[in-house]
């Protein structure tokens, strides 16, 4: 089902886990193949080798890291430059084959899954670094450099790329899904981090959105249409995105509170005295058990934790920890540690980034269904409790984590996945929460994207609004060619 | 013509200034006026007495502060609910009646001018705060309500909206014209500080983008689509902003250097340290001059300065003010200037802020053409450079001010307007100035807008990205009735 989502619990930097996918790979039955096999001769001839029939090299493109039926793609090209990629998208265009543009693979909601087969584009070989610009903060990059390999590059400037999902994304595909991590609560998502696009579109015209002064005022607002359409409007084949310099100094701490609205009430207050804090994690009381027993250093107390972390001058950083300590021991906090030490920040980051094994270690034979909601701050904590209400309801296990600072939380629902009455209850969990988050005022998916899991959501999320969203489709992908079934379903 | 902008040389908050304006107001020869008529007798029955067709009441609504030429609408709407913007639209698109938002006419491009007659849409009976959400640092507003309306009901709450264009214009005119100010180099434009909005589209569905969640992955970036549209894709009848805490303690400075490529490094470094400045304006030695004559109080040495303001908690402002001023004086910036105390900063301001008329005083018979463009900062000293040279070239005077820190930079070109010479080279001056600006990676207007006076620059900045432009015009507003003329030229 489309919204069991197998991955992390939470998005950050672990290493992706698959559960056991079926493997019960769509076939081509009712589907008329005729455009396709006439766009893959012709691609034949254009990429040779570089066009892929293969078996496995289909299957590797089947599937992204969510619990979707893994769909084979007709074949895979392996482009190496905007032109190809364009020619490529002409083809495609002229035969009506759907193309799905993929990165690592590591989506979370079926985003890469080419439902209606066709061509599967892995934008792997287009992997540079074009240019680092120090003065100006921003690099210019190819769509398969990963965020790492970004980091990477920049080491040697003092500069960072802040957005961290999860896996070791590729920034196509973080442009793509809208990405956002731990530290986008002060530093911002892939909305306020890509400045520019080049792009190509679904009649393989090359175009390039935005520019790279820090703000214009010249039109519509192409580079924000393009980030967060999953590929569905056009095919990203560069982009400029924002560098930051690293901070001087940083500073980690965890503390605890009795309840989960003592702990929102202290980001509340430290937020709006602009604190400006660059990650703060919410842990509840369920995923702490599952950390201390996953992780032998570990020996928290059971209740709801705060993981925060500071950065600035080392005069900046020592205010801002003593301002959040005054407001969060107000609330009630307790068991304050500090990680001011690299390695004692790495350990805490490392159990926080595990959280999603630690959780596993709670039920080692089950699976898990995730989703992630996000709204006002100051619902989260009604939004949590209703969640844990439901839970409790329904009988199952779920720890909850999030980040706090954005009003953005996730659920890790641990199931039997063969017992079908846990599933359909953590399924009919799942779904409640999505019109949970739409009756608070937020949003269905905060940070994984719509994809294939969270398009049963999108009209009662958007109401009118959907509609717009579909006549953008059919005016800019008329033969919804472009990863169709994404997003918007236009027919 | 389109880029005579005679308004404040900069946009910050000055009274807004009228030059004397060509008054041949154009007529309606030559438009097929029987839809136009049509649709007003319906809307007259809707409206009742907020339907004007008075001479007065049409000359008003003919034209913003640019020099262009005004065009009377032929009836001006006073629509008091999104439920009767809806409404007037349907009758509108029924008749194929051209719809254009007006709301205290601060636009700078032309925006408002009604190009081709029918109704233009007074949004100031809408002009209500809805709702302030403390805890979540947003607040709710009509579109008429302006931004010191706003900051004066945020004042017992501590928090404040941050976007401050020159003049006390509307939040609804601000989100269309995609506006920014002295602050966004910290707190950002109305692209980052617009969560969500209630549009009214083209065929008069209402419509909500966005949520009041901080961020989502949930579908295609409607809210960013309309902010910069200038109300050509649809109208705003609700918007959802963000706000920020008020700072506990504010330092601003004066500090003069050689040259203007120090003072533009200067701000390169502290930004790549990452120092939270709150306002960095360039003035340039011309504008010095202009200043010391205009204000008493002033004496400044005739060099380029930077007019800086720090915001943060006491100990915080006096390290950034540090960290600054050695940065600065490494650069060889003399002649430091404090204003801690608030007469003193507001004096320092106020002078910024009367920029224009200090500007107007060094050929007071004169007129000015105005142009704004935005560069990558490390291309702003060269850029300003190239300025300068065609400003010589020209034998023009021109004074200079930025919101360096955002590489956007105005210029102020003196002329006597009866001067045809004079004219002619001035708004050859601007014309030259957008194309160094694309070819340095820029955008032919930072904040301004594109109305009338940049349409002609938008194809050769946007290149092909501007035909997708022109076919989502096409496809949202097909008839062309939602403020046409302006951004893109689809007919």
């Amino acid at each position: 089902m489309a919204f069991l989502i197998p991955d992390t619990l939470d998005n950050l930097a672990s290493p992706l886990f698959f559960v056991a996918r079926s493997h019960r790979v769509a076939g081509t039955k009712g589907r008329d193949m005729t455009n396709h096999a006439e766009a893959i001769a012709e691609l034949k001839d254009l990429l040779g080798d570089r066009l892929s029939q293969g078996q496995s090299v289909r299957e590797t493109h089947s599937h992204d890291e969510a619990y979707t039926t893994p769909v084979l793609p007709d074949a895979v090209a392996f482009p190496e430059s905007t032109q190809e990629v364009s020619e490529i998208v002409k083809i495609c265009a002229r035969h009506k084959c759907p193309i799905v543009a993929y990165g690592v693979g590591s989506s979370l909601e079926g985003h890469v899954v080419p439902v209606k087969g066709g061509v599967s584009l892995n934008m792997m070989g287009m992997n540079k670094v074009l240019a680092i610009h120090a003065e100006d903060l921003d690099a210019v990059v190819q769509p398969g450099v990963t965020r790492t390999e970004l980091n990477t590059e920049l080491r040697d400037t003092g500069l960072m790329f802040t957005v961290d999902p999860g896996a070791d994304a590729t920034m196509g595909g973080m442009a793509a899904t809208r990405a956002s991590g731990t530290n986008s609560v002060r530093y911002g998502t892939m909305r306020e981090n890509v400045l520019a696009l080049e792009v190509v579109t679904a009649d393989g015209s090359i175009i390039r959105t935005g520019t790279r002064a820090k703000k214009s005022s010249a039109g519509y607002d192409l580079t924000h249409l393009f980030v967060g359409s999953e590929g569905t409007l056009g095919i990203i084949t560069e982009l400029t995105v924002r560098l930051f310099g690293q901070p001087e100094s940083i500073s980690a701490a965890t503390c605890a509170f009795e309840d989960i609205d003592n702990a929102v009430q202290s980001v509340i207050l430290a937020i709006q005295i602009g604190l400006p804090m660059a990650r703060i994690e919410l842990i509840d009381e369920v995923q702490i058990k599952a950390l201390n027993s996953y992780n032998d250093s570990f020996d928290l107390p059971e209740k709801p934790h705060l993981f925060l972390e500071f950065h600035g001058s080392p005069a900046g950083v020592a205010e801002q920890v003593e301002s959040f300590k005054d407001i969060a021991e107000d609330l009630g906090a307790t068991d304050f540690e500090w990680a001011k030490k690299t390695e004692d920040r790495n350990r805490l980051w490392a159990a926080r980034h595990n959280a999603y094994y630690a959780a596993r270690s709670l039920r080692p034979q089950g699976s898990a269904v995730l989703t992630d909601c996000c709204v006002p701050i100051s619902a989260l904590a009604d939004c949590i409790r209703i969640a844990k209400d439901k839970i409790a309801e329904a009988g199952l296990i779920s720890p909850i984590v999030g980040h706090v600072g954005d009003g953005n939380f996730h659920l890790q629902i641990l199931i039997d996945p063969e017992d079908e009455v846990e599933f359909s209850a953590a399924k009919a969990l799942a779904s409640e929460l999505n019109h949970v988050a739409i009756e608070h005022e937020g949003t269905v998916t905060g940070e994984h994207g719509v994809g294939l899991g969270k398009i049963a959501y999108m009209e009662a999320q958007n109401g009118a609004a959907y509609g717009v969203m579909a006549m953008l489709k059919r005016s800019m992908d008329p033969d919804n060619i472009l990863n169709p079934g994404k997003v918007v379903q236009i027919n």
